[in-house]
């Protein structure tokens, strides 16, 4: 009814529209063309990074529990697109100067002065990053989360929490203004949404059967390979949109310098994060390797523009130790339960992609020097920016999440979990036409 | 010996070209590069929805089917982009006068004068629409067309179905004359394979072991939710490509907004459709808000240039509401037997588009005005095109399955059909590592 | 440590950049904006076609192989992309004047000199190239060979084999001298890929159970055809990039004729190839259309540039038929088990593309002509190309599969090989969640 009167009250508002047609913006800059076409090809790349979300975590997680997950990474783009341009973007980028280092204003339901194709365009590749930050969190919450409880976060994530830190990082806000710097999005996007991923894990508990009662974890394995690693490589080509596309215009060359960047620290992560794998177990992991991907690829985003080829080779590297390690950390000795290493990869590398743009960013574009290079206050900002990023992003998280465990709840029944959420959430099993294992070991 | 006398033809045929190497072009037009680059890569996306086509249908339908499934879609693409350079493109847009408002002429395989950067660049984004009308049908025909006949319905409708209505509407013909609309074809391409779809469905009959004695239906359910909903979100990232490329050129801002549109009314009629399920079912049900998503989709493509992102939204949710009603309706009241919900989805919400489009655009963009907006004229010649459209579809759709059903046959045996098409058909089975489930319900 | 060592070292280095920010490149040619863009993007495409790659070889094998394979195709792209880096890139377009017409030398690590926006621009674009060539070779010897051998031997394409050949084609060496053409790599990339698998499959003899005892084959079907399917259309998909971005600049408008004439040679060798089966078999086979159209892509790539539509028609028809006749003297008559046809499909079709650009090459763009349009000198030169290419790509393979072979072995354990190599060489199966067939015929 509220959302009806509003769209009505939409629908009669009088023309208050900025450029709708974009007669004036290619008049005043013709070079906006190539910029839109840039721009908007590469949020197309960012969107599909939904579809290998939903890969990644279906692929790595039950068949019980398949089609639940595709419905969530379904409905977090659906309630975060919706929720981006009823409120979100208004106060991420929003100008009306209220509280301007803390949050902006305007351009709710990207009505009046915001119908404007240049204003809109912004909102288009600020959409799909927002969802992007919801989507990191389903991995972590996976086959233990309530459905509702699951699109409630979504629409928090898209409208509040991503908006507000987006604010203080990219939309003047008090990170900026201290000289804080992310190109991509390591802090904004993917930390941002690992820790309110840590957040959730921990207020949800370990699933059924993941720990023996002397606390060792058992591994619980993803029922499809194949779509597993289809995610990674869906995601590693949408990231190409997420990198290349933050340069906001299509004359920035150094885009090409971000296009090899984002390859060689996903690549370097990747063998690192296998070559571990196989002299700690004595054979290279699958899933490792491909969280390695990932974890390289999160972990260059925020620097991708800034540090060179061999930086990014050596930022890499390190992501590759560091999700290894962290995974193991959270599996072994903090027992916190994240089926897909969504903390991991998203948090821990997240972080460490501030810091290592703080270290390694080499002076050779827009004067952006990192610590072995002479900027020293930048690498201080770097890391205030990171303890900022981590206390509100799993702060906010703990509040939400505890709020909602004592009022809706945030997790399904326990019969249900063992049934799993196919059933209990939506009545229907993913592969019906195949027997499954009960053993879980394909026999 | 006819294609090999007519290769031969044409490669013994005197160069009559047009401008092959583009020279001319670029230098008449230097903004051609960009028109060039924008159309041909939102071409590839479209060429791309295959993909999540034939995911979309395959997930759906059962895994006794899955492979002639596969074969479908692979095939339609090839055919239809065979037919469409021998035949559907030169009636299309051809530019020899004969009926000039009822069908174009010339440019067949593309030789002589359309031997042109320009008409090959133009061929190349209709080629990839003509595809997708055409592979709508299969969804709606699935489990038990004869492959044999599902191949002459995809060269009908490429070469013939859908140039003659594409005529009419975007080449000139009559409907454009009467100032009837259409961004990017809720009617030329989806109402128009939908309509098709209806026949066939109609024609063919219902699955067995579909209906009842009493004629309640039984829910067939698909056999990978998974492909099915990655069958959505390849689907949505290429819509990007359909309606924004649709600009057909590199320079209209306005584009941004078509993203934009194409965004919210997805996402809204996801929602909606899914708390509809939610509301009346008690369980949010996954299917239907993967088909929510692609009815909002086809639904905004024929006006996402021409109104509002609210309008958007509004358009969006009563897609939802049609959706899921239709597929009540067709298959509690009307007993037609669509496995995928194609005439729901494209049919019924590829006439909403146009309707919505005569009652939302807004008069921003090129001085388009619905009936909201004071276009009245403009309205009824929308309506004029949708019955226009069903008439022409649905009715041709008709004649040709029903000369298809009394030749050739339509519908293979019934043992066939009960032990999947993939055997009889292809000989062969799609996942002959895996214990299939003789209940349907996975144990 | 050599490689901590070296990037220690890189870190270090004086900086001897051309131009990494781009300011100088933007300044002295507007146009590298667009061109940045189209190749960027265009490489973005040829990426994803890994994923294509992973799919269609993972479908078309066995599940118990099925993780193994996910593995070597991520593999081959992070430790391609490494290599490249490191050396390839250096060895096929470095200018400093060595041996010139032999190899390139400079810019390794694209340290010094080569941290340049143009340089880094070309790199990419090459270096999704080099990961292609290495990806061919996985499909050949799919289900028996040692994880660490194939990395190795992708290490070694992407550093040395394809590099090598590269430069001889495209980086100014003696074959381009000569006069020969290549547009988009059928030779560099897929005949180069397809022959190195010959040598491989070769020294790796058959798969257990592929022969019986006097020879004739058994039909191994693959474990997944919709995902095999899938990875058919993602190559469709990507193709567009590796053809169309072989432009090399943004404003060819011959570009929209490389794109029709790709989609045309695909369509008509898919049709031919299922209408052959159709006719031979009695039913159309779906693994030999998916194959039929990935090597009219494979044909069309050195002539896409050059030939007319019709012409990529009847290039596609012949690619349709060599297709099907390769893979049956591979299965019934050399005995060389291909578990995916990537010989068939790359090797052969990589040789005939070569020559058909010598045939067919019409002379308006760039007066390129063929044998018939009055270039036999041309096609005299595309002859010796086609020569030295499998020379060299043969003849090394051999070499290197050879030695490998006697020192740590090239092939896994017939036990091992017999239980599966996701068992063997990662200790994991694809799908633990279901109950798997012991007859491989679904029941």
């Amino acid at each position: 009814m509220a959302l009806a009167a509003i769209l009505l009250a939409l629908l009669a508002s009088p023309a208050l529209a900025a450029d709708p047609s974009g007669d004036i913006t290619i008049e005043e800059n013709p070079n906006a063309a190539l910029d839109f076409a840039w721009v908007l090809i590469c949020g197309f790349l960012v969107m599909f990074m939904q579809a290998g979300f939903a890969m990644l975590e279906t692929g790595f997680t039950r068949s019980k529990n398949a089609a639940n997950i595709m419905m969530k990474n379904m409905m977090d783009f659906s309630i975060g697109a919706l929720a981006y341009w009823a409120v979100g973007f208004a106060v991420m980028y929003g100008t009306t100067e209220i509280i301007a280092e803390v949050m902006g204003w305007g351009g709710f339901f990207l009505a009046g002065e915001a119908y404007d194709v240049s204003t809109i365009e912004s909102w288009f590749f600020q959409m799909v990053f927002a969802a992007t930050a919801a989507t990191i969190v389903s991995g972590a919450v996976a086959e233990r989360c309530k459905f509702s409880t699951y699109l409630i976060i979504s629409a928090l994530i898209t409208a509040v929490i991503y908006p507000l830190y987006g604010h203080w990082v990219w939309g003047g806000g008090f990170l900026s203004e201290m000289g804080a710097l992310d190109f991509a999005g390591s802090g904004v996007v993917h930390a941002l949404g690992g820790w309110v991923a840590l957040a959730g894990a921990l207020l949800l508990g370990p699933r059924i059967g993941k720990y023996q009662r002397d606390g060792k974890p058992n591994a619980i394995p993803g029922h499809s390979i194949t779509l597993g690693t289809l995610g990674v490589f869906i995601l590693w080509f949408g990231w190409y949109g997420f990198n290349c596309g933050s340069t906001l215009v299509g004359d920035a060359l150094r885009v090409s310098i971000i296009a090899a960047n984002t390859t060689l620290a996903a690549a370097a992560a990747m063998a690192v994060a296998m070559f571990i794998t196989w002299a700690w177990h004595g054979k290279p992991d699958v899933g490792m390797a491909g969280n390695g991907a990932i974890a390289g690829l999160v972990a260059i985003t925020a620097g991708c523009a800034w540090v060179t080829p061999s930086a990014s080779v050596l930022i890499g590297i390190i992501a590759g130790f560091l999700v290894v390690f962290s995974v193991w950390l959270m599996d072994w000795k903090l027992h916190i339960d994240d089926p897909v290493g969504a903390i991991s990869v998203h948090g821990v590398n997240g972080a460490w992609g501030l810091l290592a743009l703080g270290i390694f960013a080499d002076g050779t574009y827009g004067g952006v020097a990192g610590l072995l290079h002479g900027g020293s206050d930048f690498f201080v900002a770097q890391v205030f920016s990171v303890v900022v990023n981590f206390t509100w992003a799993f702060g906010l998280g703990l509040i939400i999440f505890f709020i909602l465990k004592k009022t809706i709840g945030i997790r399904v029944e326990a019969t249900d979990e063992i049934a799993g959420l196919d059933l209990s959430e939506h009545g229907m099993t993913a592969y019906p036409n195949f027997i499954h294992s009960e053993t879980g070991r394909g026999d």
